[in-house]
């Protein structure tokens, strides 16, 4: 998407990783879009009741990757505090939201498909925290 | 992104166009993170006080296409005024924004692109919106 | 609460009438965080079916209270057909919702409450927008 | 506010404390329309080039605190580690806009209003960990 153009045209790069916080925006966004989508499609499954915790999960879950893709993607004057804690709860939001998913991936093609996209939104998330130390 | 193939599995799709719906949701996460990022870079520029209506709208648009993006995803028993409306805000968000950008695209790439980024999301609604009708 | 003393400590506060504003502000923080509340609640009621549209108007209505408060907190470099367009979007938002909830009112105390809080926004909205003419 | 009406009104409440529960999701709301207030104050001063940090820090503790106060006001089927991740995310955006904001606390009477509300919500914030344990 054209806004990795624009990460790359700050005037004072951070020092991050740049490979490894480009890949961390976008993949929050599209896990806190996915997440989103998910919790949709499960309040139109007749197996409803069986989807609370799911549909719960995926709604944290894209709160957390929505406000960790803004922090994350901002590299004016950054907190290292700040960041590095975003970046572990929305690790912990996907993380919790993919082991749920996963429980109906099996009766679900949209929570198997989101699962995958909450695995590795958190990958890229250790990724980058890794990389800050 | 992989939110698009969520999207397809909704068991209930809305009546809305696919491809037009499918586009409006991506151009909105696109330029949320392209406005986002250029507020940021434009915090970071030396010419700051040149660029403060320019933040003001891109934080303005940031907000518009986080929430339209979100809303225009939901496929369960959509109601139509709400989607509309809310499509019609963030192509207003869209449009004041580009043409701030422009205004200082000459002196900064990432208002060239992100006023790009910004006509072409406002584009996306309005297609959108001619398919609602 | 407090944020509403920072609004008027603005060094150049926007022209919009001060009551109206500040109402809309707060009007649209208790609604978005009344339409996650209710959204909640109806997640666990035994009778969650029945609650599928409820809590799909109530995730657009959090949504969208919550971009309008962001956008008419702001008071730097106004643009007015950004902050008409997002009230108005909020205010359909909010009237759906309202519309929605009442019709559970009779059975859940969740939703007569958040039917109250959608439609006291939704008037703020209007007045607001009567006062930009 | 209202809002916290509907709190109460859940059928199957967390067992989280109540009164931690309650202060915590008010004072993220107060913190987030705090913190985008004195953001766009401090877009609109005479010394804005002094204040590039604070609003950084501002719009990151604005964006952690209303993903918390979201995440928190959820009470069906919670993962605590997930809450407490979020909360954590909080309390470390709050203590950096806080210590920013006291910088310029002397000068600029919304960065002082806005650092006590900081500090009030990483209190609120720690006083509702402790509770989880």
């Amino acid at each position: 998407m054209t806004f990795q153009e624009i990460i790359t045209l700050h005037p004072h790069p951070s020092s991050l990783d740049r490979n490894a916080l480009q890949r961390c925006i976008e993949d929050c966004l599209d896990c806190a879009a996915s997440c989103t989508a998910c919790a949709d499609a499960s309040l139109s499954e007749s197996d409803l009741p069986m989807l609370v915790r799911c549909i719960r999960l995926n709604l944290d879950c894209a709160d957390a990757c929505t406000a960790t893709g803004r922090i994350v993607t901002r590299q004016t004057a950054p907190d290292l505090r700040v960041i590095s804690a975003s970046i572990e709860a929305c690790a912990a939001a996907c993380l919790a939201c993919a082991e749920e998913c996963e429980r109906h991936a099996a009766h679900h093609e949209h929570c198997r498909v989101c699962a995958a996209v909450c695995r590795r939104c958190k990958q890229t998330c250790d990724d980058l925290l890794a990389t800050i130390g």
